[in-house]
């Protein structure tokens, strides 16, 4: 496994490319559209599922390729380790996927021009947006935890391409992606008022996608990368 | 191979999920294409194929992956085992399937804070709908049956993707999913009305696919997940 | 190798469900594009390299998967076999792959309820064109013959993708594929005036793509599927 | 390794038909888009996924396919050889890249029945467009220098569909692009005037990838194609 620094900067740098790449997209595709609000979204889904295929393939080596908070603690308590150590590298790991979502929602804003600090005003709510989201979250998780060895990487693009179009919230499904698109006014966006909400409907989404795959049996062989 | 509760469990879940994708993702699509069809099918498209290729290769190590009563048939009719269990196995695959699509129709419904309990009014039917259905399920039957080991979740999500285009009837290909869809007032929708004639069509095109298969010859290795 | 027989029917299945696929898809495109022919043609891009794809991988097991008089032409002309079995199966392969082709344009008017005999209106020609589809054939032979093994499906299924867009005869590349595309007065079709002038312009192309993988030096280990 | 000759044929034809398909579906997608830029765009990502990862997996074996002079620096700076064969490869190299991306502009004008020596009047400048251009060559050569062995080809295609949306740029990350989109007054094409700031940028952003991906660590295995 390389040194704590270098994994620590490859969930950095995912995060942020990932959160660059969503925001940017949604920018970009908002800009193009015409008002067309399916083809902003099917080029958002598009650059999304890219970028995550990507990230995962190129950063998994390193750090496991995490980039979202609930995935680090779900593999987290899947590990077999110490708890002291377990716990301090989940607590690192989170922190800089926080600071690497803010990181890509500026880089974003930067590349297209926008003023760098934001605040989204696009209010997400409701039982069927949170639904949505635990939906959502259940399904990543359950991917992650049973992805054939060598597939995680494309399967877990592929289903948020899905869920972009099956959830009702678009699938945020990541606690540091609610951060990063809360500081941007854009397609992509999230206000501040709604990410609470949001954020505990994935953990309970987290929860049930952790039950479920009990509920399906042991793997064959389990896979984070 | 795993106990049959569990497998009867991951047909569970996996047909749900799949309704839930197909119609959710229509809803969607629908609500965002401004009226323009093809971009609506276009993004309908892409969320079934995503997430089908996720389900096959996440759940057919645990029960094959049939969700769809047709395919139970023909890889039940396929298997040698003794007559007795293979049947008993097959009636609860069929019966768990068809919950599904119905929790699966319903999850999208309340995801999308629509009333849950719905019955589409949309009529498919004549001659050019069913020789279609009968087309893409034996299309469906024989790509399952002759895929080279390893590729069938790829080769089953692209197939179903194309034949969402080239078939009249937008490929339904299933009985379990004639009912979800039935049970949908929405873009994927289909009134009970017309599900006979769709099931019957789908039968016919099984038995053909299989057909179809035994002339081109044994196959290296066949596969199924 | 299998049977003539099985080899025969495989092609004859494969360039009819291909025409099928091609044809029907741009028959629903065009239907609910609403005049927007970019979004008809990338749905009926979608829809050809997801078929084309399937149907490689499924039937080059059993006869290599050509579909395509030009491409026997070329793989019979590498085979190192007697010169008289060489030319017969061609002969048998090539007229197997124009009825399938024909097959296949009616089975996509049978299943939109068109009538089944038609001929297309829609005149191709010019330099432009025949420089396009002589580019579009060389590009597809030079693939096919220096794909790495076991990659020639996905290869040749995402050439033709971009084909459709960057030349500007939308890549036919496929004598068979013109004459099944003759006989549909549809999205895909090709006025029969306009048929000689393409297949010339994809005989050199494809000679010209022989000659440019000749240049390019021996392949590690060349593969058809 | 093939001799220098082959090399240096496969560069110029890779290099050509990138530029011929990037330019060609930027022109078809224009004409049929009916003023939609996000589809028109959508339908240059697809073409451009497709394009690359068939010439990188076809040509591959040849050269490497760089396709870019700054990957053929980055390339050569990390290759263990004699410092002079290593130059003068390089130089050779990036002279078919530029003579290659004039030929496949050339060729794209010449299949659409447009005059072929063009000069673009779309200006692409300011602080945005060169801070985006950096990202997207650092993400390409971070790509490149850490992609897994034998997954290059479909990476650098995802990654430069998804820099496409993400930056502001439409991401060129190439020189050998630019030249050839110069000479292109469509779609694709980049005024003369910015061409400079464009190519600075991109050199910046490829020492950057260079530096980001020695901050990551040692690969396990480092992998060109």
């Amino acid at each position: 496994m390389p040194p704590l620094g270098q994994r620590l900067f490859a969930e950095f740098l995912g995060t942020g490319a990932l959160l660059c790449a969503v925001i940017g997209s949604g920018i970009m595709a908002e800009r193009l559209a015409g008002g067309n609000m399916a083809i902003a979204l099917l080029s958002n889904t598009l650059a999304t599922v890219f970028a995550l295929y990507v990230l995962i393939e190129v950063l998994g080596p390193v750090s496991g390729a995490h980039f979202n908070p609930l995935v680090t603690l779900v593999v987290w308590s899947k590990t077999p380790s110490t708890l002291e150590g377990r716990s301090q590298a989940a607590l690192f790991f989170i922190a800089v996927q926080l600071l690497g979502a803010v990181a890509g929602a500026w880089l974003a804003h930067a590349m297209f021009d926008l003023s760098v600090l934001q605040s989204s005003a696009k209010l997400r709510g409701g039982w069927g947006q949170w639904l949505a989201e635990a939906v959502a979250t259940a399904g990543l998780v359950l991917v992650i935890l049973r992805a054939p060895p060598g597939k995680a990487a494309g399967l877990v693009a592929c289903y948020i391409g899905a869920a972009y179009w099956f959830t009702a919230s678009t699938s945020f499904a990541n606690p540091a992606a609610v951060l990063g698109r809360m500081l941007s006014n854009s397609f992509a966006g999230i206000a501040p008022a709604s990410a609470a909400g949001f954020i505990m409907a994935e953990a309970v989404g987290a929860a049930a996608g952790v039950w479920l795959s009990r509920w399906l049996g042991p793997t064959s062989a389990g896979s984070v990368t």
